[in-house]
């Protein structure tokens, strides 16, 4: 038995939001949601702009989205939406701004603590009074798959951990994925989001929810990351290549809305959280310890998805990742422990294809993060 | 560039139904929509009902759906709903039914005449000013793809002709795709919809709005059907593969959600309308003289889709083509002349990826039919 929903209606190609402009006005005002630098370096938000302008409708820039959006940043940002009247946001961003997109659309429909009904971490249960503001979404990076789940990330200072919430009206209701934005990305955020949606690919096709169908879909997507593997270690991008990669992500985000993820990401936002170290990168530095283990519990995927990457073995796939994804953190047993507690709590630890403790997550982390 | 959307969330194989009971109840009145055997011969309808009971949701069984539904008919139907005050739609059955449904949905919310604003033939606009009620689609055949489409085929006696409408409202909210439906089906009734889903599916591939998207979906369920062609063949079917071609025709109808059909179709509606040829059987029909003619104006996809269905020449397709449908049919120069002025008419021969006049359609026609 297999479950397929994706309702977000994509738009893949070069010019993509030029060709399909009406599709970009959702309501009557816009709040555009995206971060200091990345609207801006993309293209995207000028782009956006100018639509907006020979529409006429009235917007708000609100550029102000930090990497791991905190979560009363997002409240904040959804009172600044609803004061503004904004009755569409368009996302543009990697995942951190495309995440606070949908915190925002939830939070400026239900101001936490202004009617006293709904309070701030409601946002988790996925059931809020008012319905959230319709979305666009422009990616800005190739990794996060964001525009095409519905979930959205957020980072708590009080449980010193990031969470994440999802229901059915935090899809995007339309995304434009346009290889000319991601192409002036830095090549290290290239490469960190690149392994970011492999993560997506190959923890979903692992994933103990994983079906004919979200297999299927993963495959593809790892087909087109293994095309690209030497282009992420030289560096030589084009639009094309780009678009091929934005897709790649789009699948990913695809097959975990089925799946959902597994303990690499868990285990990850420790590092995210406490190390600063990019998301990707710190799904990249446990991927290798957790497919090693995939593959004692359930051998017969891993040719598989070495197949569609065009890798050989475990350890090639290891070597590369280790030379795309520089290691520069320091780390001790004490911290590790102190991690494995908060890790091993996260939903995710169930759809793991093997069974896992918090000793197992200990040596996971020990054999990953000491080098 | 390429467009993908399909909004309808489904949940595919054994026992999909019992196994997400909640995800069949849109709202708190249902009115079935089925013909008269297709509901009950599947089993679908019996296990619906046990599930409406046993969730005290009030319902009305329509099963006065016939093969081809006519728009008069359907108008109907929507004051049936109305009248019952039903507030979502299950739809059972193959292309009529699950088409029915959709028409149901826009008349009980916008019936032709009562408020004198909307008319009848408004349906075809596409703009409604009430939104279409909600509906859920459960397949017992493998062919039409109406599951996750927007499209649904009337029949206007006044133009001597099928017409069909879309909406972005007129998506199945869910739908059900299980084998053990359409195991039962008769083998003719299996093979000629078999040959509706590859219609689609090939039809979408050679299409002028075929995208690097679509294709790639077209061709994963030409796969999937050629697996399967030996098996339409014998009749051996089993619950598995009858799963396997929904799920092929599932594609075949994302594909031309993104493409629409091409002359095969619009062609193919004059034989079902004058001579009451089942309409994947007036596909299956025409469909080689298409294929020669895209093959000559575009050859490279040609050997893609062949390889994809497992078949060496377009002539091997032929024959599998005459072996598994019955021709029995007299036609004769004139009906020809006089089809072709309607059909030529279409709007998806705009779509048809070589030049087509009428004196083409003529010559098409008499190459397929004159036997």
């Amino acid at each position: 038995m297999f479950k397929f929903h994706m309702p977000t209606k994509l738009f893949v190609g070069s010019n993509c939001l030029r060709e399909n402009k009406s599709q970009l006005i959702l309501g009557k005002r816009a709040m555009i949601v995206t971060g200091k630098t990345s609207g801006a370096r993309s293209g995207a938000l000028d782009e956006v702009i100018e639509i907006l302008k020979s529409e006429k409708i009235p917007y708000l820039v609100y550029d102000k989205i930090e990497n791991n959006p905190e979560i009363n940043d997002m409240a904040r940002a959804g009172l600044v939406a609803s004061e503004f009247s904004a009755d569409f946001l368009i996302g543009i961003g990697g995942g951190s701004p495309l995440d606070a997109t949908k915190a925002i659309a939830v939070y400026s429909q239900n101001p936490p603590g202004v009617t006293g009904e709904f309070k701030l971490y409601d946002i988790f249960t996925g059931e809020y009074p008012n319905k959230p503001l319709p979305m666009v979404a422009i990616p800005t990076t190739a990794g996060t798959g964001s525009e095409t789940t519905p979930y959205s990330i957020l980072t708590l200072h009080k449980e010193q951990n990031k969470r994440s919430f999802s229901s059915p009206d935090t899809f995007f209701k339309v995304a434009f994925l346009d290889g000319k934005y991601t192409l002036n990305l830095p090549l290290q955020i290239a490469r960190n989001t690149a392994v970011d949606a492999m993560c997506h690919l190959l923890e979903g096709y692992t994933n103990k929810k994983s079906s004919d169908g979200s297999d299927y879909i993963a495959l593809e997507g790892l087909k087109i990351i293994g095309k690209h593997l030497d282009r992420l270690r030289s560096g030589e991008m084009n639009t094309e290549a780009c678009t091929e990669l934005l897709w790649a992500s789009t699948l990913g985000g695809i097959v975990i809305s089925q799946t959902g993820t597994t303990v690499v990401h868990s285990m990850g936002y420790m590092l995210t959280y406490h190390k600063d170290i990019p998301h990707g990168m710190a799904n990249g530095f446990l991927l290798y310890e957790y497919l090693k283990r995939q593959a004692e519990a359930c051998p017969e995927k891993k040719n598989a998805y070495l197949k569609a990457l065009g890798i050989d073995t475990l350890e090639e796939l290891r070597n590369y990742l280790e030379e795309i994804l520089p290691f520069e953190m320091e780390i001790d047993k004490d911290t590790i422990e102190e991690w494995s507690k908060t890790a091993i709590m996260a939903k995710n630890v169930a759809s793991c294809p093997f069974p896992i403790t918090r000793e197992d997550e200990i040596n996971m982390y020990t054999r990953s993060l000491f080098r």
